[in-house]
């Protein structure tokens, strides 16, 4: 039925009417009164949502992997050690671009669905002894498994050693509790297709003090992504590159919600429909890819029930139901499938969910 | 009056009420078949606008400058000589990009409102026995002086001298002739905010069999913008990073809109426009940047009448008639401002803002 499809996926995710309608309107000058006041209020709702007072936040006109380029770019030097802490696609991504920009990286990579353990990060910190690794890069909410890691007792271990922590936190800024400065965070970057409820066309990066320390040292090439020149446009109130204006106003309609709704209640909602959702695909007796205590709030990784194909799945809940939901990615395509429940999702999307879930599979078996 | 502003600046430019629709539709899965047709039917759409068969086209999420540093990062080498050519702003940016990316740039500066001498450039290009000049960059439509180079002679002779060739199409594509495949442009970029008719957002690369050549080869770190990720995932009907949905999808809308037009019309409609907009602008006694032959015909810039403060000028369009100007740029800020006339434009905008600008002018000199 047209007009009736709805995104159960990691993204992008259902957008609120009211930030649709301000995608709609025409696009205003960007160099005007009017935008910078509307964009200085985008920035001040990142700080709000990400806890911050201390770090910088940019708005780049890009995919979330953009801003991930731009943190390994902005604080790295050719032949520098980094560390990436790997859960999935997203956590490898991370290290692939550190390598793309000649750092020597090494990969912790845990099993698909699990997350890191802290002894083992200790341990291999502790190796570390002349403090070689210059930085560490860390998913937060692994997009690709529904992991979720411990990211305050990461932090807290990075921080320790003394090396700077980047954090991808694309899906789980706007869902679960993410403390900048209390955590001392240092680049931590998210999309806006995800936690902030507009369409994928933005992505943001947080640059703490000490990065900025990184930043004037880094001798990797940037020009698009440069903090400094991002900086120096934010301290006039602008960018230093045309934005997407539209996508800026939907963003500040977007934080308006948010802020009416409250941080603590957002995180909340996502934390009760993960747990709501998890508890009923048990239920239904399917088996989940992670443990309930790593679980991310934004995204469940589902095996299939014996015999039953991803495809056929994918399919039957697009069919007959409307629902658009992930397949696995890399090493996990055709192994599990993903449900999204981040953003512009409420208690009633989640019982639609499982109910639909149900009659899914009820049928695949018959 | 809310909702009666107009953008007569070269981008953003005013939305087509068909593609500002497309923008308030939910956001459809991005790796559905349904986004797949939609996205290689707008890579169908590059290629007709670009009059090309031999070269690929992608999209990507970013501005117009983030284009730039795609077509540098992905065919040059740290050290590599290029040849600049610059007319303005955008045209210094290129050459500052390769800079950035440890390219030994020369820089062919001419004053502002100037085009490239087309006998200078030759000479430059003879004194280089011994073909070092890997590169030249160049910038079709300068949008910070409304002057165009003519680019089909500058391929010529740069082609015929075996260096390749960047162009910055930015706002030429889509108002101007620009014959990919016939005068052999290499690399060439655009912008979704101007002749594309649809919000900043999205810009567009065409990549020629040569420029793979050197891409190949090519020692810059690239992820984001790599060619090689784009093409690879364009031969699966797809993008490399999750891309903004909304905009491609009315990305379509817009070249449904222009094929419906013609592209012979469009071109047509530009050249009148701005035919019309320099003859009434002299009429009313104002004095151009640019000469009529290097005019481009997506801005006009103009110098203000004695005596009038472009801040004062672009507030009377504002505040008595709610259309938005330009300013100059560098180091024509407060010297010149600039009107728009690219993508949306009909000839009743033009003669509408030529009666408004009767009226303002009037007002000041009063």
């Amino acid at each position: 039925m047209q007009d009736k499809s709805f995104l159960m996926i990691p993204g992008p995710t259902p957008v609120p009417e009211s930030v649709l309608v301000e995608l709609a309107r025409h696009p205003i000058g960007h160099r005007s009164k009017e935008f910078s006041d509307i964009f200085m209020s985008c920035i001040e709702g990142l700080k709000w949502l990400g806890k911050t007072k201390n770090s910088d936040a940019f708005i780049y006109t890009a995919s979330g992997t953009g801003a991930m380029e731009a943190a390994i770019a902005n604080v790295l030097s050719p032949g520098d050690k980094v560390l990436s802490l790997v859960i999935g696609v997203f956590g490898k991504r991370f290290g692939q671009i550190a390598q793309t920009f000649g750092a020597q990286v090494e990969m912790l990579t845990v099993d698909p669905g699990k997350v890191i353990d802290l002894k083992v990060l200790e341990q291999k910190l502790h190796e570390d002894k002349n403090k070689e690794i210059k930085v560490v890069t860390v998913t937060h909410s692994e997009t690709a498994t529904g992991a979720a890691n411990d990211l305050e007792k990461i932090a807290r271990i990075v921080k320790n050693h003394g090396s700077l922590l980047l954090v991808d936190a694309v899906t789980s800024l706007g869902c679960m509790n993410v403390e900048i400065d209390k955590w001392e965070l240092d680049v931590v970057i998210s999309g806006s297709q995800k936690g902030f409820m507009i369409p994928p066309g933005l992505s943001f990066i947080y640059v703490s003090p000490k990065a900025w320390e990184y930043n004037k040292k880094s001798k990797c090439p940037k020009f698009y992504w440069d903090f400094e020149k991002h900086k120096k446009s934010l301290d006039e109130q602008t960018t230093p590159f045309t934005p997407n204006v539209s996508f800026v106003c939907a963003l500040k309609k977007s934080f308006e919600m948010m802020q009416k709704e409250g941080l603590e209640n957002i995180i909340q909602r996502h934390d009760r429909l993960k747990t709501r959702l998890r508890a009923g695909l048990k239920e239904l007796g399917l088996k989940l890819l992670t443990e309930d205590k790593d679980a991310s709030a934004a995204i469940t990784a589902i095996y299939p029930p014996d015999g039953a194909s991803i495809s056929d799945i994918r399919s039957a809940y697009k069919k007959d139901w409307d629902i658009t939901i992930a397949n696995g990615q890399d090493t996990l395509k055709d192994k599990i499938f993903r449900i999204g429940h981040l953003g512009f999702i409420s208690d009633r999307d989640i019982e639609m969910t499982l109910v639909v879930t149900e009659k899914v599979f009820e049928k695949l078996k018959s």
